[in-house]
């Protein structure tokens, strides 16, 4: 298996990497930086250094994954499927937003890719193999696509250690804008609103709701551009559906308690039995936030096989006391009650 | 000191067990529900039971607290009012919003207040002596308030733990509206919009800012259903606004990288110098999820004398790695990452 890999840093460093962990799989790498592609090579991220694109098709490789930022995407796929034309080849890429891309590839030899997986930090320095085992990596294929390209892309990204799930790009596009754009804008707007109304005062300590609401305010504004830019269309629905739906809260703001109970209806549905691995369920515990107690709830619940799946700490505002909320699979929430109990930490 | 505490729950309790750590005070409760004022006595959060408002001017107050829900907060006070007029007491309660109820009751008797402490869960077993110790406490005073009430609310609001800050009510509520209500408002659209864009679909491993964003969604209809009501005027506000923040942001989807940009500004002044307890900075740590990282991470940092004051764990969607966000004193950074790396574990 021949790979190559355009764009190398954290997403294609860490395709590179998945890809390696197997017998016989090569890997060559290209990046607009050349000193981003000798630092990979350097590292042992890749087997080789293509010069140029169009070194790529001399290659030969099976698949070809363009893992560059969503305002290069459009023109260095186009690039990398004249590299490889006449071969059999499949070409695919990991941008966040997929309509756009695939409407300008040829489909008979691009099919467009985007791995749920990554993290804030970025560069191939964070590159690894295991970033992708177990995460959704959603493929686009069209009608038009070749069943023999999709088939070998579709086994190239289990071998990563993902699970590959195809979906409609505009289905995609229109997903990710609910979950995770719009978001992102309206973290934004919060941050700001909140600016202007402290008007150059501290932020009161209000514990940790506002914190959690805006932590993706204003990440990586470089990438954050791009993808809004390139979702624009799906975005544009999802924010008239927001104003809509803040017109209509406006309007009844005396009645809003069967409203909020609908939400948390919907949030139970959407969190606990939406995640991959089974239903979770959230324990709060209150603690005295002294040295040590979160790591011996961890330790605890370690120890007796139970995985903690998602932590938040929120410090009371002198930072002595506080809440900590654990996400467990459902089966073994009563277990993880009992177990915190005993330490006379009060759980609900 | 003498001290009535009417509704005896979460907060009311805390009030008591705080009260109640110095020497010579006596807390007499009161709660609409006979059994919970039983219970408060019976676990000794209170001294003594009055079996009625009008009964607490027996007692002879020094400090009247009304820590009853929302909706039934001004009549409450205005009970008390009347239940110590003519006696030296002063009056306060711990609602979330101050407007409403500090325009309902005498001037001359009741201060309003809101402590910037709680939990998401409720009810006099989770009462505890320490809750307020270090919050943000605020006082509503109006210019006709008594200087020697005043003065006496203000000793036993630091007597409880507590800072107490002195602002007007509207700006109060405003404050609120902007880091508290409107976060919990677009909290609940965005499950709403995630809900209908999946259309029964499970919720993709878009990782943890989703669930970030919408942590509070849905929290306590009952009680949030009134803080609604009850702020509804700048909430108002803060909705217009957000509105026309929407739909100047739909009018240029193509061009955000500076208001990305400049939302990360806003919110790196907003959290990272805007709490109590001086500059933090937050670290991202990316680990293997094997069980007893966190733990580990967390009890190095810990014998190093370095407090954690959040956490915010990332799980990859196999839930085997992840990426650890910890919030740490700004001085304590480096020295942090010195002893994260050591561990082999890439900092950013």
């Amino acid at each position: 298996m021949r790979v190559a890999v355009l764009g190398v840093g954290l997403m294609g460093g860490s395709v590179a990497l998945a890809a390696r962990r197997r017998e016989g799989v090569r890997v060559l790498g290209w990046d607009r930086d050349p000193a981003a592609v000798e630092q990979a090579l350097a590292a042992g991220v890749i087997d080789d250094v293509a010069p140029g694109i169009p070194a790529i098709g001399a290659f030969a490789p099976d698949v070809v994954v363009v893992a560059v930022p969503l305002a290069a995407l459009t023109a260095t796929v186009a690039a990398a499927c004249a590299a490889v034309a006449g071969t059999e080849a499949i070409v695919t890429d990991v941008g966040s937003t997929k309509a756009e891309v695939v409407a300008a590839a040829p489909t008979e030899v691009f099919v467009g890719g985007h791995p749920l997986a990554g993290a804030e930090t970025a560069g191939v320095a964070h590159a690894r193999a295991d970033l992708f085992d177990g995460a959704t990596w959603y493929l686009t294929p069209t009608a038009a696509s070749s069943g023999v390209g999709y088939e070998r892309l579709h086994r190239f990204v289990t071998s990563l250690g993902a699970a590959p799930v195809a979906i409609d790009a505009a289905a995609h596009d229109r997903l990710m804008a609910a979950v995770s754009h719009l978001p992102h804008v309206l973290a934004n707007v919060m941050v700001q609103q909140a600016a202007a109304a402290l008007g150059g005062e501290t932020l009161p300590a209000t514990g940790p709701s506002f914190r959690d609401a805006t932590r993706v305010a204003g990440a990586n504004p470089l990438l954050w551009g791009q993808i809004y830019a390139a979702n624009a269309a799906a975005i544009g629905v999802q924010l008239d559906e927001t104003i809509a739906a803040l017109q209509d809260v406006r309007g009844r703001l005396h009645d809003l308690e069967a409203w909020q109970a609908e939400a948390q209806q919907l949030r139970r549905a959407l969190l606990e039995v939406g995640f991959d691995g089974g239903p979770q369920q959230e324990l709060r515990v209150s603690v005295p936030n002294v040295p040590g107690v979160v790591a011996d709830l961890a330790l605890t619940l370690g120890h007796a096989g139970i995985n903690i799946s998602d932590m938040s700490l929120a410090p009371s505002p002198d930072r002595q006391t506080g809440e900590v909320g654990l996400w467990v699979a459902a089966a073994d929430a009563e277990r993880a009650r009992q177990l915190i109990t005993a330490k006379d930490l009060p759980v609900t």
